[in-house]
């Protein structure tokens, strides 16, 4: 008997015989494995990271929540900033209720979780921080490698003499130099939320320092439906579904190969692109700024001028409602957003109001987001349009 | 001014802004709302539900689990089979260890849970029944409407009359005619997992008297990463994972609206087509199974011949490895299961040794599952092959 053709009598597996159930073992399966495999060393590269250390999820909000409720349990303490995403703040929201001790920790003016607030908030019996790499909302970049740093620090086995800080911004530390404060304790685990950074932002794990990043797969020209979880080598975070042994035991369900190749396939184009599409648009985004600065002078940017994204801009117009100016850009051909859009019930940005903005800048602020197919022909017709709608006297308050 | 194109800034939310994401206030995001909803009222059409009572998931592990972990907590009784999927068993074994009582209900030699079994496990204290609609190795069809009104008649406030059940097949209640055991106590709820079953059975809610029901994609035709789940109308679930509102606040996360879109075409196409493809796709599995045992004696049908989906076949061949006699099928052009592909790890089925299938029976299962492509000559094709394979001898044991 010749094989003239393949003979699919597994569509029990899974419907989709082209694409194959990697946890089958007959040939379509195997493909399947092989990709899925292939995807895995990929995303793993774009951490620095061994495959092993890659867990695949249906998102970046499944990520945030598998990292935090994997690391940590009901009893202890952790640390998070008043300005991350709702899929980070809602878990330890969730887990404060079941008894964990949790610190927001303000952020500065410009949006940025200075080193010594953080240092004044950590404990012997701190478990896990979390601090988003960059803010969805205003784009500002924190001092992630910092941050790790000072844990690493903090929580040394070891007394650190002045000479392994000379090089490093953690001058405040000075009074920690020749003593580690929790000596004996174990050092939290520390989650980034990175889910806006790949595109502009180195994410190697030795660069952030990191234990747990977070990626996702539509915020960087990739699928919807799919992100991924890095997880330092050593640490064993409890699951959040259960089921097939799929993902090393930690995510059950067939895995969706064609959305995770996908998203591997997002991350190592982010890499490659990352240097120029960030010159590119950080030229954009200055000019922007500034452009919106000079013809009205009443909006107030929200968020660092520098440590920023290349492609946020983010500016509140006073005695305008924002939803209101975001429907007149929309009228004209232009999509922005008021705030985040995981947040569409509350009228106020708790972001703003975290920089210390009154309500009125909390509900007067439009986050402009650029992308690959920006120009700054749009970005003046923007201009032009926002100025008329700013200037036209349609006062809320 | 005048508009001649889109500008999105709007990449933040999501860089596939040809998608858009639903919670977003612009053109892009009403689009892509209005996709969704669209979904949501034909995923509900295929139950004959509102669109209030659909939550899209990741799969139907995730379903399941939603399901599961949403109805119950750490406390109080609950039911399933032995034969369940592992995203559903799991689910109860976790549970479990954190203090809920469980019943693993046995199934008879055919595969089938029957009702007398599932009454004498009631108890007052049953906060969830969840039985699969159709079992995924063995392909039998559960008595699932039976369940739901064994359910409603044990719990209900009223007493019952032997009219009430005459047209019913109920008839060892008769001791529960005249009374009703559990009269003050909360009706449990009813899960069923019902991944296998849109292609050939009826899944309306009214038919099924099911509370919860799980669909998933990828084992209809539709996309995979994408599910749902049917929760009838004023059950509250708690949420497996927090953050943004999306789904009623019981799925966080941007939802995947193409795979979402998918799903519900999937559905409804499933609808369209199943009593044609079931009779033909039962004329073929009768065939085949005939077949089989003409020229293979030896081999065991595993699971009822008739209360059995359509495209399901599946056979012990003693003496032989599962696993072994698959990846001879396999090189012959031929895709075939030896179990779940969920249960990798390990070498026996659970299910067909519920059946009271010794060890010999459960290691040398084959899963034969058709669809839409499959034809008679493929199936007389693997006859000739199984029948060489089966007939070499090349015995295990």
């Amino acid at each position: 008997m010749s094989i003239k053709k393949r003979i699919y009598l597994d569509y029990a597996a899974t419907t989709a015989k082209e694409i194959g159930n990697p946890s089958s073992i007959h040939q379509e399966g195997v493909k399947a494995k092989k990709k899925l495999d292939e995807a895995r060393r990929k995303t793993a590269a774009f951490f620095g990271a061994q495959a092993e250390e890659i867990i695949f999820t249906s998102g970046g909000t499944e990520s945030n929540n598998m990292a935090i409720f994997g690391a940590i349990g009901a009893s202890g303490h952790a640390i998070t900033t008043t300005i991350e995403h709702s899929s980070v703040l809602e878990c330890f929201r969730k887990l404060e209720k079941r008894g964990l001790k949790v610190d927001y920790l303000p952020v500065n003016k410009e949006g940025i979780l200075e080193l010594k607030t953080l240092e004044e908030a950590l404990r012997p019996e701190t478990m896990l921080v979390s601090v988003g790499y960059t803010n969805s909302e205003i784009g500002v970049v924190q001092p992630v490698r910092e941050i790790s740093k000072l844990l690493t620090i903090i929580y040394s086995k070891m007394s650190f003499s002045g000479k392994l800080l000379a090089d490093q911004p953690l001058s405040h530390l000075a009074k920690s130099l020749s003593s580690t404060p929790f000596r004996n304790c174990k050092k939290p685990f520390f989650h980034c939320d990175a889910s806006q950074a790949p595109l502009y932002l180195n994410c190697e794990k030795e660069t952030l320092g990191a234990d747990l990043i977070t990626v996702d797969g539509h915020k960087i020209y990739g699928p919807l439906g799919v992100g991924a979880l890095f997880i330092r080598r050593g640490i064993k975070l409890k699951p959040l579904m259960f089921g097939g042994g799929q993902e090393n035991g930690l995510r059950p369900g067939t895995e969706n190969v064609p959305a995770i190749a996908g998203l591997a396939e997002a991350l190592e184009r982010a890499k490659k692109n990352r240097e120029k599409e960030s010159k590119w648009l950080t030229m954009l985004r200055n000019f922007f700024i500034a452009e919106i600065e000079k013809v009205i002078p009443e909006a107030i940017l929200n968020g660092s001028a520098t440590a920023r994204l290349p492609n946020n801009v983010n500016f509140s117009f006073p005695n305008k409602e924002a939803e209101f100016l975001a429907l007149q850009l929309d009228a004209a051909g232009i999509a922005v957003a008021t705030k985040s859009a995981c947040l569409k019930n509350e009228r106020e940005s708790y972001v703003i109001k975290a920089l210390g903005g009154d309500s009125r800048r909390a509900t007067s602020s439009i986050r402009f987001s650029f992308g690959k197919d920006t120009k700054k022909s749009d970005l003046e017709y923007t201009i032009k349009v926002l100025k008329n709608a700013c200037h036209f006297r349609t006062k809320i308050f």
